[in-house]
């Protein structure tokens, strides 16, 4: 490759300042280290989090950064080091690693491969990133709204050549999060009855993880009408809009069912929806799983509903090893065994970031799939 | 029996108001109804449940009340229906019904039987207790504090003839419950590490349970030193005061352990401490059990400790199905594989209960042992 070993001058999407539009900008991508890989970003999705870190968390120390870790592209060339790549691969960036070496990679009881925090809760401060001389930050250690990012292997997923990067994308985050939250992590039984709270595409792809793991009934709740719909296309059996009642969710949850879930899952990131999550479960033996994310406040609830029974557990991408699971993943898209297509309701280029955004703030869309670079 | 069908007048601990010491009074017994049975309590244990109800709680609607619910004792009469026991069997009344027929019953995964909440929280209005003219509530549906009390035959566990029953009383909550919590609830592995905060007889049972499990290091947390003798004895491999430590308990244990325990047991009955368990487990898998009760405040963490790998669930009465699980613990220790007689530091008669209260108050003893009626 021409560009190999050189900086790359490209287009990115860069957030300045929390609360503000993203600003197209030419920015500097340095040529991957030892055991890197600098990838050309194909297709991207937008996901809350990148919204979370915007206009909610709004850390300080996280500006500017590029934000974006929905993404799929090709290996444009790699550091020293790196066998397991070669230019021309189809990849897609993880922003959870997977060292392969840890205690944690080495036990099948998890997906946290101990550098899973390394770089802090979101971004990244090594990265090979700069823009008008300034550093930027590397968003989950990702950065898809570029047309290049540079990412350590442990975080780079090799999938099938045939998988179209405008579908799979999504498979770096909202898809495997949700799937597996329901599949993985509540481990979802044949034959139980399943809550759903907040049906964007993890939500969703929860639905659709209760429906292959077997469930009997899957209740889609969500606080948007519009998502009824959607909701039923991946498997959802009932629809319920906590605003058309009066009652507590929970209790509207628990009359529907006598008594309760056997599982829910929090796809919101709303620290009073994880405790509805949780008490809308059946007691001895309800699982609650937190999926949404939020760091600016304690989730809670009274003691006596743990002690009944329940048990609340939380996934971060879906409880999926993530270099093991997501070729996985892809190639269950691509033997028809898990919808993708369907979480797609935009297609709008890197340069519409903002409109992307804007649409899935007023709740507008399921997802945004961004082409960044021509393939 | 001379008394079968009668009511019995006898002595009994009242607990007449929040916060007041109790008054041993004559109240009246009245016989069983249909499926109930009259037992005599020969011995029972005071456990922190009841300081709570008495102390912390202070439910207006919970008194008067006959406290107590660690008991043994002998079938005095059964009312029409009951063919599964007869006057004279020993026994041990049960907080936790297990009526064998609802579908939690039906469960090998959990022992909350339907019937567990029936009576509100804490305490049963529908008492066949009298004082003074007055209605005495019985507490957790047993009211071990006097020499006779009437149960549902769900709510009563029939065991070893040869049991001692001054001894065995206390597996009537305590010990089953702490040992239970980590071998049921837990499910404490062969080699793990545990931390197990609180040292009264739940705390300490948990550390027996842990060691039973096969765990290969178990760390006793407790802010009173003088526990720490006892923690050895059940099998605890260390002791931590966090007391003397400046920095918060989780990060001592997370030092200690490099990067946290596998499991964690809260047997203190404070949402504070309850937060250090969950944080003190390792992230990945780290499983960590509320087994202390509170009904007063919320507990609460970051969705972070969730989302990490963690797992939150609570326990009642260690998970056991009451009635399967008393007579086969009752058997354990006939068979000397649990121990029960070194929890027990005091022994004393119902009409020293107060001082048996204060002991417990202060954390001068573990369990006390109060002889109710003569065999
Ligand atoms: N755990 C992980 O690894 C992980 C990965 C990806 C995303 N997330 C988190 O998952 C959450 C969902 O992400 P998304 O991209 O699907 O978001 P989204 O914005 O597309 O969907 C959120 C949905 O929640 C609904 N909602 C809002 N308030 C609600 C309420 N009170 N009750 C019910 N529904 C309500 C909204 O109407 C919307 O449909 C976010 O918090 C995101 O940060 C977590
Ligand atoms: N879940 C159930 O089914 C169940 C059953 C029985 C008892 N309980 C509860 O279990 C708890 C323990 O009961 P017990 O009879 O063993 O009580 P106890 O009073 O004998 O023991 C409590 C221990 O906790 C220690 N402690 C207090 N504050 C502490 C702190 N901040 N950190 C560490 N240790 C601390 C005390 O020093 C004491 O040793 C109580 O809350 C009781 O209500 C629950
Ligand atoms: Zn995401
Ligand atoms: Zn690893
Ligand atoms: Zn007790
Ligand atoms: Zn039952």
């Amino acid at each position: 490759m021409a560009t190999a070993g050189k900086v790359i001058k490209c287009k990115a999407a860069v957030a300045w300042e929390p609360n503000k539009p993203l600003v197209i900008e030419e920015i500097e991508v340095a040529p991957p280290k030892a055991k890197e890989v600098r990838i050309k970003i194909v297709a991207t999705g937008v996901c809350h989090t990148d919204l979370y870190h915007l206009f909610e968390g709004m850390h300080k120390d996280g500006f500017p950064a590029v934000l974006g870790h929905e993404g799929a592209g090709i290996v444009e060339s790699v550091g020293p080091g790196v066998t397991e790549f070669q230019p021309g691969d189809k990849v897609i960036p993880l922003f959870l690693p997977q060292c392969g070496e840890c205690r944690f990679c080495k036990s099948p009881k998890t997906n946290q491969c101990v550098h899973a925090w390394d770089a802090g809760v979101m971004s990244t401060p090594d990265s090979r990133f700069t823009c008008k001389g300034k550093k930027v930050l590397q968003f989950m250690g990702t950065s898809t709204f570029s047309e290049y990012t540079v990412m350590n292997q442990m975080s780079v997923a090799k999938i099938d050549p045939a998988a179209p990067l405008d579908k799979v994308c999504l498979l770096g985050c909202g898809i495997c999060t949700g799937y597996g939250a329901a599949v993985n992590t509540a481990k979802v039984e044949p034959g139980s009855t399943c809550a759903v709270f907040g049906l964007g595409a993890v939500g969703l792809a929860a639905v659709m993880g209760c429906k292959a793991a077997g469930a009997k009934r899957i209740i889609a709740v969500d606080t948007n009408p519009e998502k009824s719909e959607k909701a039923t296309v991946f498997g959802a059996t009932d629809f319920v809009n906590p605003k058309d009642h009066s009652k507590p969710i929970s209790q509207v949850l628990s009359d529907m069912t006598n008594g309760g879930v056997d599982f829910s899952l929090e796809c919101v990131g709303n620290v009073g929806v994880m405790r509805s999550a949780l008490e809308s479960c059946v007691r001895g033996w309800g699982v609650s799983v937190i999926v949404g994310w939020t760091d600016m406040d304690d989730f809670a609830a009274r003691p006596i509903q743990l002690m009944a029974g329940r048990t609340w557990k939380g996934t971060l991408f879906g409880g999926f090893k993530s270099k093991d699971g997501v070729p996985q993943m892809v190639k269950a898209y691509l033997d028809k065994k898990v919808k993708v297509d369907e979480f797609i309701t935009h297609n709008m280029t890197l340069d519409q970031v903002n409109d992307a955004i804007e649409l899935m703030k007023h709740g507008k869309c399921i997802r945004t799939v961004l082409s960044v670079s021509p393939q």
